[in-house]
């Protein structure tokens, strides 16, 4: 958009394999994804690991003196230190210097610094993460929220949660009316506990959405779902369970398909169709979490986020940005435009 | 045990391949696994099926003259059709002419007919479906409870399935000293929903069991526990993803391997190892549900059961009744008992 490209903040302290890794793929993302990166953190450490990069042009860097560690409770930290690296680059946007904060430090903590620095969009009242995942369709993933930010929800939670995400499912997925579930352990409005039977109610009550109906769990990969609306404890378990068992196949692969002979040949044979089903079921592949209803773009990473991870992740905050996720979200801010936008579904 | 053979009343209508796929794996279960089988249904039906199998014993036959379709209310249908498939198949057990049952028809329905039936087993509030999923860790399987029955859980519902589950896993599964996590969404005890972090305390304190600690949803498949237990919301979410995931790999292992002539020449080499690969994954290996809690063995299978998945059932309620499964639950049957297995844990 525009001649200046999309500024994106990193907090290039957090993460497993941080700087390095995050740098590396900061770097990258600028090569490729046509955006600004500032990169937030020790001046030293992050300098240390561009400096084979000389002949790219040299990302930005942004001081921050201290860094929030895995193990600490988040709200505290996020207030005690002010010069934490994911403190300073939420400032950024804050300030207007950036545009999106990408993180794969302390997820709790980066959301305790989005929601203290950034708050809570107008008609917002608990913010969601995100998660994409694949399905068995081809390049129709399916956005799952919340997947941890909000254990116990009420149902007006995740009808916020669809609004939020048929946006970001629309504008950033390119989704042409996007469909909308409610994870359930059945088919029939009656089915499931307390808070879904009085959820679906209220889904199907909604005009700004394209709500379909439950999705169980068999129905989540179907890719018959653009946007599955869950609690956070259900979402969680969920997206941990499909992350170990899309890593728990590559290993199994490896078991299986290549002992003896046989199994050596074959698979040399067919190293591009396994690379290919690699790329498929990699979570690694599909960037971050987005955190959804909070004054800004954010993009919370895993901690385990290699570089093109990260690259990736970069690449989905600019277009959330480039897509004005957080303005159509926001109510308040274009209300008339959005309601056009969904009012003939 | 002993002199005769364990009795497997199996309801030979229900099922999306009722009676012809229940038959047949009937038929396999009595040829492979040691047990007689009773088929209860219509006779002209189940006739129809095992007419080309004459040099086999004959299973016998118990007339059932209604059926219990998928669409209908459990609970009504099971009071108002007192000769349905399954309430035969349920009384045969109430009247110690059969030792378990083996349902692959409206899950609903069978479980509505075990508790009017069987009853509860005292000491337990809410029975609960188990599911033994495949782990990362050959000849490891997990026990997940509940996966169905209850939706909305409270503590001490938990805490009678970790007793029941160890149980199982001991006594059928053959594990040692199982060790039981409870499914949360971070390892702390103070972390999850308000269900969960009051369960984590609650199991913590119980002597009965071998409680390891949180299990989140990577850590399922991983090996590290024998028998997790949730509400029937979370574990349903689950499974129903789980198996859908299997599929799903099947199905993406078929369209990405197979394409091109390096592929079929490459599939075809591998075909053993692929052939292992699937027997991991695939749930139809690994029998059904079983319900915990009432007073006899009950494994409800798949509607989508096909005779292997049958066998396997039927595989899996001999085990239950052949190690006491039922007697060790009820604690008011043999107390002493099972006190001694656990005390030293």
């Amino acid at each position: 958009m525009g001649i200046t490209p999309t500024r994106i903040a990193i907090d290039a302290m957090g993460g497993d394999y941080a700087p390095s890794q995050i740098v590396e793929g900061a770097i990258q993302a600028q090569e490729t994804h046509g955006v600004k990166v500032l990169l937030v953190g020790d001046p030293q450490k992050i300098k240390a690991c561009i400096n084979h990069k000389s002949n790219q042009p040299l990302p930005e860097i942004v001081p921050a003196e201290e860094i929030v560690e895995m193990h600490e409770e988040p709200l505290t930290a996020i207030r005690r230190k002010s010069k934490a690296s994911i403190n300073v680059a939420m400032n950024l946007v804050k300030q207007k210097e950036a545009d999106a904060v990408v993180s794969a430090g302390h997820s709790g903590a980066a959301m305790a610094s989005a929601l203290l620095r950034l708050g809570r969009l107008s008609g917002i009242d608990r913010p969601a993460i995100g998660a994409v995942l694949p399905t068995m369709v081809p390049k129709k993933p399916v956005l799952i929220l919340d997947v941890g930010a909000n254990v116990d929800c009420r149902p007006k939670f995740l009808e916020q949660f669809a609004v939020m995400g048929t946006i970001y499912s629309e504008y950033v997925l390119g989704t042409t009316e996007p469909k909308v579930g409610l994870l359930n352990i059945g088919e029939e409005p009656s089915k499931g506990n307390d808070l879904s039977v009085r959820t679906h109610q209220i889904l199907q009550e909604n005009n700004q959405i394209k709500f379909i109906g439950n999705a169980e769990g068999r129905d989540v990969l179907s890719g018959s779902f653009d946007v599955i609306v869950c609690d956070g404890f259900a979402g969680n378990v969920l997206l941990k369970f499909a992350e170990a068992v899309g890593d728990a196949v590559l290993q199994m692969m490896k078991e299986e398909l290549t002992p003896g002979l046989s199994g050596k040949i074959g698979t040399a044979i067919l190293r591009p169709n396994l690379k290919r089903m690699k790329q498929r079921i990699d979570h690694v592949e599909h960037g971050g979490g987005l955190l959804l209803g909070v004054g800004g773009i954010c993009i919370i990473s895993h901690g385990s986020s290699k570089a093109i991870a990260i690259s990736n992740a970069i690449r989905s905050a600019r277009d959330a940005v480039e897509n004005k996720v957080i303005e159509r979200i926001n109510s308040n801010y274009v209300p008339e435009n959005h309601k056009s936008i969904v009012s003939n579904q």
